[in-house]
């Protein structure tokens, strides 16, 4: 069957009608709280994310009672077995079916059984390896099949997310998908040093990722702010080097089987030979200055960095990289390799000396002799070594991946080399950029200059999470919904790029997320009420909090590092600027709403923008109230004022738009400049619903001319 | 230190200063969303839960600002030293302060140290240990001392709930703390069997548990429907009877070391001879009738049951005990031993003849017979047995101790008889009752006929969340912040016991309650949001349903049992009726502004009456759109008609009030009588401000008269 299978995709296939049927839809909103969106009609396309590779509906419908029955080859305790089981209970949590299977104990098929899994083999967690399928819906019966086990859990995602409703009840549209991912390496990288990240957190974002087909966790674990493993042959590792914060290696190994019966690979990466001042607290003897050392606090680029002149350096690292290459399964260990300070080097005059006598020419030669040795032992122990860009030098063996956080050009001159890569730049998902930055980012854009051979050498690419400014409890919003975007990116043909679909399946997607108990939306409100804490507040003030954060956003990129305050790793993330959303959807709608009046000037369209208006300057003087009673909302002041006069001005351009009385000379030049100072960051944060108020100024200086 | 401390405690001390004070200030609301109350004065009394033994507080602050540092005697890795340091993590998340020491690293004292902590000796986690603690604040030094590292940590929390704002910032009000627990035993009993709870699930509960001072996590390991241990001498007990959902040693190792770190005891229940359908999955030899057997599903209380007649089943437990004497390191041990089902016992002739041949008169006397072979088992291993009130014989030794889930009165039997007992009769949070009904439910009441010997051996109670109708999702919800009002029940003096006091403290603690992650209130919207799904709805419509939910409650009782719906271990937990709080609130203020207007006749409250009925006409009607349109939701549809019919009975009451012109002959009979068909269940649920509307009608009925 999966050879037969295989070929078939491989002819695959514009996603042309699907993308044509999406839109055609009637645009729907999600229940996402806050967005609008009348009643729509039946028979809607369902939001898939990502876009299958090929797919067609039909108007009929395979309709689910409580008879529905899943079964299979599958016995108790397999990958697909649990797959279906928690299909099934996300199926019957959805749609409150209390299913009469108990397919927690059996799923071997019978005369009620109507959906139906079948696979060629297990599928082992490396690159390449085939996770295509095929699913032929039926008004009776569902088939699920693929060539491995893998390509039945991307299935059951898809099967889950065309569950559609109407009166009658819950049914999944008839018709049929043959998806294959366009890459193979479709990655989410965690960082769980800057800031801890308690198992619970890997779990729920692993089962997070899954749902959108993501394959590859890269689990940062070691950085100047944390060693974050337990080492049996080094314990001073993670005993001085974690603040006691580190995951046991019976828990490594939990994760690792849970993302496994995922269909995820964990791929570690111990960051060297810089960003390592928490292994020297234990160890200072392999580093290039003399200790003591402490576990950093503060972020940035430090110096303590590994002597690569200190052979006692190497027999460490062959020790420790045998003890991991043992707990970690994956063929891939991660070496990092970016951002070497050199000061150390150059201040140890016995690494100058070895320099001298290897005529190492300067650090970066320095540095790639680290790696060369670094490159054995990962050798000796069966792992292919990835690295930053920086780990790139000539004569390194052609199995080992570069992920370029520099950009597409360094990925380029990589595949030119011959090189396999991996795309992170342009997917830092901690800036806090839009979706639609991240989504429009491809590996392999439509004007790559590589040839078809130098293209396949693009394995995929990763969205990096960062965690200098997250939390357990805000990481999820960080990396939550956009991801999906950037795995829609990484899975769907190219061709899949219409943003405004994007991002109307985005919003339906981010709430189904929430079942794997990602806390993206729900701790928004949370660390809203904290902060407000034990103080008399209204409704009407708790509203106003609530909105003024829905249309805030943080600042984007490194730019809350430069506004005053010294973030560490104590430092808290509880504050206003915590609890927005990198990225506003409402404010993209109320733009878009601007967008369309300035175009049409319909007048439903005038209305809804007063009203919105309207509604935002008693948020702006409930908000100001509400910040001066309140320390920790203090500082959000200013922001709250700032909102009161953008809702003056836009206010203003509205009227003179819909009079056609243009304002007095001068008026416009005064609103510009006013506008350019209400872009000025406050608490950190940005009000993200500005380019609206400019739509209509922008208008207004048209008709004017 | 520890015996002057000891010696002042005992001599104490109503809490009337608090009482009298809390009395007095002004009425606050929490910031739970929904919530109304005007801002309040400065110097409000800080929500303290539970309420110290004594406390005298000044007008005079602590100031607090980022300068403020936490110093004393521990080391990293102490129980204190890591307290102290989520104490300032709390402190900063709350105050959004960047503290400046770096409390992970170093707590040791300096001239800038502002909190100074200190205590006697390393508390025990036994019943007994000394708990208490004496804080000092004054304007610029804080002094928190006490016998033992516990009395530090219970003293931690009152101290953070002391936390206070004005204008110029946050401080802690200068005063005096003397405080001790009443009882000894304050326990939560999670049931991990009939749904399965994650990790995650028992550590955040841990943390908050912690934060009301509860002292016992009793942990109901196994159940028909599961065993959740890993058992390496009898492997086939998790492997076969968990569906793959147990704890592994470590991590049941993981959770005792992160109660300890807590100070809080963990006792496993392993529930036997009955209530053991999931033992004989793997070991049908120790059954009293042949298998095969198969987890149960149901819920209830089944036939399959330990075989006390044979000599292996002794065996057997010897080998099992002993391996789980040694995981489990608290002195208790619980075997459960309730509701045994004799069906299997009388049918088994084997069984039969060894009643007759040891005089064993009946299955009691039977069960007795198993209990006394199970304590000689528990002793060897140095445990002390715990079991419902069924266990209880004459002859047990004095140092057991009898749960009662039966009653008061069964405690108070076991005392004149010599035994220890805790009280769980009227703490069982899973049938939904009020906090109010938990809150005045007193292991020990004014009234009690014991002697003040006898009394000294009721230790305490325990809150018991069974998890029949509980997910990880939900079971937050249903332990908090009722809890809470437990919590201190079993803390604080007898004569606290104001019941509107206590609501608005728990308001305001419910809030605290989420910083350890706990899920109670941020599920609801979630769970909202889904059951919407990708169905089109306005912002009105999801506020309607939101509010639905929010002055809605599941039935009470055992009663959606017996509502037609089958419930088992794999049906959905997410209904409308699950998104539900135990207890509304918003219905209880609701209710009591309807009191004040029937009291007072003042037009304001009549006004916000009239406000809130046609709030809630807009509500129903939205609801019933929504409810007719999604097929999850249909159920709720006469939920919302029954609130347009309630608010109408309402408005047309308050009219009649308010104009002093009485309805017709024959209306007020006619209402009251519609208002009993609103009170059945709907989609298992009640409209709780019910009452509201019958205090309406109640006035009507005397003005009329």
């Amino acid at each position: 069957m999966s050879l037969r299978l295989e070929k078939r995709l491989k002819t695959a296939l514009l996603p042309v009608s699907l993308v044509f049927l999406l839109l055609m839809a009637p645009a729907v909103s999600g229940s996402e709280a806050g967005n609008t969106g009348g009643p729509g009609k039946e028979n809607r396309v369902p939001a898939l994310m990502p876009v299958p590779a090929r797919i067609q509906l039909s108007q009929d419908k395979f309709r689910i009672d409580e008879k529905f029955y899943a079964g299979g080859q599958e016995q108790p305790g397999g990958r697909v077995f649990k797959a279906v089981a928690r299909f099934m209970f996300r199926l019957s949590g959805r749609t409150g079916l209390f299913l009469k299977q108990d397919f927690l104990a059996d799923q071997t098929p019978g005369p009620n059984t109507r959906l139906f899994y079948r696979y060629g083999r297990t599928g082992r967690l490396l690159p390449y390896e085939d996770e295509s399928y095929e699913l032929k819906i039926d008004k009776e019966r569902i088939e699920l099949q693929a060539p491995t086990d893998l390509g039945v859990l991307r299935g059951l995602e898809t099967l889950l997310q065309l569950l559609s409703a109407d009166e009658q009840g819950y049914y999944f549209p008839v018709g049929r998908v043959e998806d294959r991912p366009r890459f193979t390496w479709r990655g989410l990288l965690i960082d769980s040093c800057r800031h801890f990240m308690p198992l619970e957190v890997i779990k729920r974002n692993l089962l997070a990722m899954a749902s959108v087909k993501l394959n590859v966790l890269h689990w940062h674990l070691s950085e100047d702010q944390g060693f974050r493993v337990e080492s049996r042959t080094f314990p001073r590792l993670h005993q001085l080097g974690s603040d006691g914060m580190y995951y046991t290696q019976d828990q490594i190994r939990e994760i690792i089987g849970f993302a496994s019966d995922l269909g995820i690979r964990v791929m570690p990466e111990f960051d060297i030979p810089g960003h390592s001042t928490s292994w020297f607290v234990g160890y200072p003897e392999y580093a290039s200055a003399p200790g003591p050392y402490r576990i950093e606090r503060g972020f940035g680029v430090f110096h303590p960095v590994f002597n690569p002149a200190n052979p006692d350096t190497y027999k460490f690292f062959n020790r420790f990289f045998r003890e991991m290459a043992s707990l970690f399964p994956d063929p891939y260990l991660h070496i990092g390799g970016d951002e070497v300070e050199a000061a150390h080097w150059k201040q140890n005059q016995q690494i100058q000396a070895f320099m001298k006598k290897h005529n190492l020419a300067d650090n970066h030669a320095l540095q790639a002799y680290f790696n060369q040795q670094i490159l054995k032992i990962l050798t000796r122990y069966n792992k292919k070594m990835v690295g930053w860009d920086e780990i790139y030098q000539p004569g390194l063996p052609k199995d080992i991946v570069i992920q370029s956080w520099r950009g597409t050009q360094a990925l380029v001159d990589g595949a030119r080399r011959g090189y396999q890569g991996i795309l992170s730049n342009g997917y830092y998902i901690d800036l806090c950029e839009t979706a639609e930055r991240h989504y429009l980012n491809d590996p392999i854009p439509p004007d790559s200059p590589l040839t078809e051979a130098e293209k396949k050498l693009i394995l995929g690419g990763e969205a990096t999470m960062w965690a200098e400014l997250v939390s357990p409890e805000t990481v999820d919003s960080r990396i939550w919904p956009r991801t999906a975007a950037i795995a829609e990116r990484l899975w769907s043909p190219q061709e899949v790029r219409d943003v405004d679909d994007m991002y109307h399946r985005l919003a339906i997607i981010s709430v189904q997320l929430e079942e794997h108990g990602v806390q993206h939306l729900k701790n928004q409100d949370m660390m809203l009420r904290r902060l407000v804490g034990s103080s008399a507040v209204s409704s009407t003030e708790m509203a106003a909090l609530q909105s003024l954060a829905r249309i805030s956003e943080p600042v984007k990129g490194y730019a809350r590092h430069s506004l005053g305050r010294k973030y560490t790793s104590l430092a808290p993330l509880t504050r206003f600027v915590d609890s927005c959303f990198p990225e506003s959807l409402e404010a993209r709608d109320f733009i878009k709403l601007a967008d369309g009046y300035v175009s049409t000037r319909n007048s439903e369209n005038q209305q809804k923008l007063k009203d919105a208006f309207n509604q935002l300057a008693v948020v702006s003087s409930q908000a100001v109230a509400l910040a001066g009673r309140i320390p920790v909302l203090n500082e959000i002041k200013p922001l709250a004022e700032n909102l009161g006069q953008l809702v003056a001005i836009g206010s203003a351009a509205l009227s003179y738009l819909a009079s056609k009385k243009g304002p007095q000379d001068g008026w416009l030049e005064t609103q510009k400049n006013l506008l350019m100072e209400l872009k000025k960051p406050q608490a950190e944060c940005q009000l993200a619903i500005i380019p609206a108020v400019e739509k209509l100024l922008v208008a207004l200086e048209e008709g004017h001319k």
